[in-house]
């Protein structure tokens, strides 16, 4: 079969230098044209101008969600609205390996609670780590409001490291919120329950359930949340709703509000009203203002009571060390949104139609001149609600949530019932604008919204309801983020977007240049301890270590095979896979699974991970990698195989599938010498240009001139076979330096068209 | 505190005739301005009028992808590019709460594969269900690469019904595909394995080790595959790859290609070439021409062996019975795509440079006259290579998948080295048109591109590596899907989009009107069944039951409440809560999460699902709704206690949080009169206008007038209440009145938006 191995080359070197010739010029007519067929009106031509990211460029601002009860964060781009990536957090995800190697599942381990795996959250509230009160995009952090966890991302490499299990509470909502170093995140709970984790009944409910602030300590060094420094208060069995922290003249306090105050306690099966009614019968509920400086010296004066292995500032105490106060505020609030400055605290009541803003002046006014209106049932003195008041401004029906502009003065707060967003001044006191939003809007969020220093220019609405907005995918709707343009006097409505898995609640979005992610491990790197693992295997150090039934795979990855490709062990055996993907060049991520086992692995380059499975039943399992990671991909297999017990090995070899003669290697070796021509033509195509200022293109040469490393040792192999006459080696050799040499051109070829697509030039010897 | 009830009402007056204003008008100019502040390109306008979907329209085409190692299918909108939503298949996912409720527990443990959870798939080829050839939008099957086995997932509600284990293979790439009537559904094995379970050395690879095609029968009727009716063939030990059916002239045949059939076994950690080298050695492998027709009558006849209770034609029988031929094939292939009138199929080797035609009626002559050039080492008749071909293109380097225009013979296919896509002439065999993308593309999907009747329009290029294409997330990439405007002579790149989890390798796109999803359930529903659940609740029937240690609560949720609310068990019962939604409306889903449980349910409008737990310690787990549902959603909770063993329940009242007076109820009274007459204001509004044209408006109204309906209940409670002086329990009815109210008119609100938005009129009476 003449026929292909010339072809191949001849098609190498007819199209590597082939044109690609840019397709129809633009006219103002066919604009038109699209407008007319599609239905597009100009608003839509200009929203969509302001949104679209034309193909290599980047988005302005980064957003991340929490996933709601996906028990994920989902990470998008801002104008496009592109989702980019979704982070496992407590939800097991394998395309990541998340929860399938033995590494996350450590992460995954410390979120148990009493012992029991618990593989999901429902995550509400995503923090991003602050310097000075200014984003620094280092780290995320999200809560878990099913099971009270704080979890931390590192936006270094967008994996998470931590989960770390609250103590005390058995439901939270008000975190994460982080102060304006990152000193401490706050976690504060929801539905009041007992602080202990014994039984306690319901007619026990106003004595003995309890709500409850977590401030977790966090090192910033170690990257880690540190819960022997971390500390609680008892706070009244209200439900504790969303909390934030105090900046600038209020830096030092933290804010936590609350619904339910009237301590009600459902029951509609026994005929007594609902919760919904009884939690919200009152006109007012009641915000916490926690001295939190204070109450860590009183943590460390050792005035706290030990529960469950953490110390917890008890109400008494807190009353007696002046670091715990209440605020009336309209019934039912969602949002606790501190001013830039720190100036103001606005708050909005769900079932009234005002945004109250209150002054942190006046309020601490009141509290050093113990200007009280009164005490709450368990003595924690409540300041005057008027007194408090900045102003209150009336912004439309079932108001929730209010994010900051980088213009003074300023806001935006959602509409829920209205199905609106308001703008409006909190200086002045006077509604600015409104928007009709798809549909009951719930938190929003403007760029930087939550730090000292907003960045305006976008809006996004998550609302709660899609409702008739998407084509239709079954009752279960995705959620819809509307993006709206700031930057004028009207909010302008520019894109609908669907979420397709997960429901976020909050979100933050952090200007795009200032996340600095690597895209390389350092070699044989452990990303969930973030030190170098145990395991890492350099190439050539491959092997298979025995002690008593526990087998030990050191293994390694590279285009496009797995060392070992073959692994015997004896039914019973516990074997562990320890692989360390060898690849530098960015994106060359492997995958590893085997067959019957639930083992996949995610290895990207420099990663080293592990999984571990039981032989439980003799048998052949293939293995191989799951990301298309080069042409000879599906090629990238192995076979783990059981044996039975006492299986006895009879050394039988098999007959080769396939002979090879001299003939079948010289003609590899000539294709193989044509081919490297090729290569030699490209590789002087790119160093004739000034590639050297292109970075990406410096990774690929740097990759292509591995590859033709490989080459060149396997040449060696090849001609080492062929000089023994052993034509069957010589001739898969020299197929295999082939396969280095494809690899080279493939990268040879995309770093050419990176440089014609990019305007290289000619440079002169 | 007389600031909050009045306002809120009149702010209910004020506002929701307010009048929201369209924002600054459209103008070349600012065009322009956009333009030049965002750096576009009059071509990237042109793109981005071309893929914008303005708010509240639809997406022409909707596709479905696999999820690759994420488990899952991935579908998304068409040309605006956005995912509509993530469809659990393989791999728990708590949104959705599957592999988190009973039932979708049941579907993921038909996937068990000996008796063992394997809670990943590696997802590959979607396929729609076909009439007469044409995608009928009815059903999406998905296979699993890792552990062999068929998903059904179900496009009227987008749920995965069943999951279908292969008895014989232990590895499969070549699925799914459909039979032009769906009758049955092909998975092809793709690395080589003994088809029982034991151990075989791999000293006996070529005698003991096959690959196989298997042949699921789909029972269109019931919506489900049924194995009982279902077969497979043995095939030789080459790694089968893609398959596709034959249609219109080639109906009844199937065709699967296959790589490595030169049957090396590598070995790389005892010095052997690794399986990439061994096996692309020879310069080509082989295509499987199967007629399934007289197989499916092989096996009515019962020549068959029962391997694993499951009938296999033998090799023997099916070279005896002529239903089994090979086709040489360029080496290492990957696609095998029959053209829309089944007359060619189309190859590619991804290491050849050509894309090979080959003609179904020549193959088919050769067949009939026994004119073999040969036969394979077990005894499979081979056709001649150059006898069997219509044309041969010189497409590229790396030439993967092709697939079809509405316009006749033009074709697309992939050229991953390039990274290109080549448009070429399968008629005439000519080459039309090149464009690059951005990397390495694997497969491509046209708009309903495999089925009889192409539809043209888009073209997707599934890229397996973005590099630099997008913001930089970490280490791990999100996948590129480039969208290509093939309608006119050149191909035109439209849009750049990341797969933010998972790797799709292939995808399907379907015209989006042959769609017709239901929206909600009918009431008391098990959507994995698809019959009415057993735990069905109506309103008011709920209730707790308890057998032995088995306690069952028949619950029920709807805005905004959970009933029961509170629910006492003792240590170690096992506690089963059957949960009904009742809502109608559409979006209305709730969720229904416990502490510390892993409990997550989503409960779509009709939807009945169930959790069991286990009351292992006793406690105090609050559980709620996890879906923003309405404004009182956060107050949508109640209490799980366990009680420890042997624990003495002391009948003690426990005293209200909060004590209600006649004046209470005389206010709340007031505010509710005053709230129904804006209500009335609303009403009057909707129904003064042609409300009944716009569907979506008569369902809000439906639904409003069912909260009205509630409204008029818990008013009769409150008065009953009232008349006998109770006036705690008067006042908290009065509340929860006037909270069905605040329902009623935020759903009227909406309804009154979208008549504006809509351009409804007033009519006259």
């Amino acid at each position: 079969m003449q026929l292909f191995g010339k072809r191949a080359l001849l098609a190498l070197s007819a199209f590597s230098f082939g044109l690609v010739t840019a397709s129809t010029s633009w006219s103002a007519d066919s604009l038109d044209d699209v407008m007319k067929r599609r239905g597009l009106t100009e608003k839509d031509v200009l929203a969509a101008a302001k949104t679209y990211v034309p193909t290599g460029k980047r988005d302005e601002f980064l957003a991340f969600a929490s996933g709601g009860q996906s028990g994920q964060v989902i990470v998008y781009g801002i104008p496009s609205m592109r989702i980019l990536k979704y982070i496992g957090v407590f939800t097991p995800e394998p395309w990541q390996g998340y929860g399938f190697d033995n590494e996350s599942k450590a992460v995954l381990a410390q979120g148990r609670i009493n012992g029991k795996d618990i593989l999901f959250g429902d995550t509400h509230h995503p923090a991003i780590s602050e310097t000075n009160g200014d984003y620094d995009g280092e780290y995320l952090f999200i809560n878990d409001k099913n099971n009270p966890r704080i979890a931390v991302i590192d936006l270094h490499d967008f994996e998470t490291k931590q989960i770390v299990v609250n103590p005390i509470m058995k439901s939270e909502h008000g975190g994460a919120f982080v102060t304006p170093n990152t000193d401490y995140i706050i976690e504060a709970s929801q539905y009041a329950s007992p602080l202990e984790n014994g039984y306690v009944p319901l007619s026990q409910f106003n004595e003995k359930y309890r709500g409850a602030v977590t401030y977790w300590k966090f090192d910033r060094k170690a990257g880690r949340i540190d819960p022997k420094q971390s500390f609680s208060l008892e706070l009244p069995p209200y439900s504790q709703d969303l909390s934030d922290f105090g900046k600038g003249v209020s830096d030092g306090w933290s804010f936590t509000n609350s619904f339910c105050s009237e301590r009600y306690v459902g029951g509609i099966e026994k005929g007594r009203p609902p919760f919904e009614a009884g939690c919200s019968q009152k006109d007012t509920d009641f915000f916490h203002m926690i001295n939190w400086k204070k109450a860590a010296e009183v943590v460390k004066a050792g005035k706290v009571k030990m529960i469950n292995d953490h110390p917890v500032i008890m109400m008494d105490t807190a009353i007696a060390e002046g670091i715990l106060y209440l605020v009336p505020e309209p019934k039912s609030p969602h949002g606790m949104d501190v001013s830039p400055d720190g100036k103001f605290m606005i708050v909005s009541g769900k079932l009234d139609s005002h945004t109250y803003v209150f002054s942190f002046e006046k309020m601490m006014n009141l509290i050093k001149n113990k200007d009280f209106a009164g005490k709450d049932p368990y003595g924690v003195p409540i300041l005057d609600l008027k007194k408090s008041l900045h102003t209150q401004v009336q912004v439309g029906l079932g108001p929730l949530h209010t994010q900051y502009d980088s213009k003074p003065c300023v806001v935006y707060t959602s509409i829920y019932v209205d199905s609106q967003v308001t703008k409006w001044d909190y200086c002045e006191g006077k509604v600015l604008d409104k928007l009709s939003i798809h549909y009951n809007i719930g938190h929003l969020m403007t760029m930087e919204g939550d730090s000292v220093n907003p960045k305006g220019k976008y809006l996004v609405a998550l609302n709660k309801l899609a409702i008739d907005r998407f084509n239709p995918v079954g009752p279960l709707h995705p959620q819809n983020h509307q993006l709206i343009d700031i930057s004028g006097d009207k909010m302008e409505l520019l894109y609908d977007m669907p979420l397709p898995l997960g429901e976020p609640h909050y979100a933050v979005a952090i200007a795009a240049d200032k996340l600095k992610p690597i895209i390389r491990y350092k070699s044989g790197w452990n990303t969930r301890t973030d030190e170098v693992h145990e395991g890492k295997t350099r190439p050539g150090k491959e092997r298979v270590e025995r002690d008593g039934n526990k087998v030990t795979v050191y293994g390694t990855t590279i285009r496009s095979h797995i060392t070992p490709e073959i692994v015997e062990v004896q039914e019973g055996d516990e074997v562990t896979f320890v692989m360390t993907n060898l690849e530098r060049a960015e994106d060359q991520t492997h995958g590893f699974a085997i067959n019957g086992t639930n083992a996949n692995l995610s290895l990207e380059p420099g990663k080293t991970a592990s999984v571990t499975v039981t032989a439980s039943r003799p048998g052949v399992f293939p293995y191989y990698c799951t990301e298309f990671c080069s042409a000879l991909h599906l090629e990238m297999q192995g076979y783990l195989l059981v044996q039975p017990k006492g299986y006895k090995e009879v050394a039988t070899k098999g007959a080769e599938g396939q002979a090879y003669t001299q003939a079948d290697y010289d003609k590899q070796f000539k294709t193989n010498i044509e081919t490297q021509g090729v290569i030699d033509s490209v590789v002087g195509y790119i160093v004739a240009r000034n590639y050297q200022d292109f970075p990406p293109v410096v990774s690929l040469v740097e990759d292509a001139t591995e590859q033709l490393g490989f080459a060149a040792d396997t040449r060696k192999k090849a001609e080492e076979f062929a000089a023994k006459n052993d034509w069957q080696n010589a001739t898969l050799w020299a197929g295999q330096w082939w396969q280095y040499q494809v690899k080279a051109a493939d990268i040879g070829l995309r770093a050419k068209t990176y440089l014609d697509q990019h305007g290289a030039v000619e440079v002169k010897k």
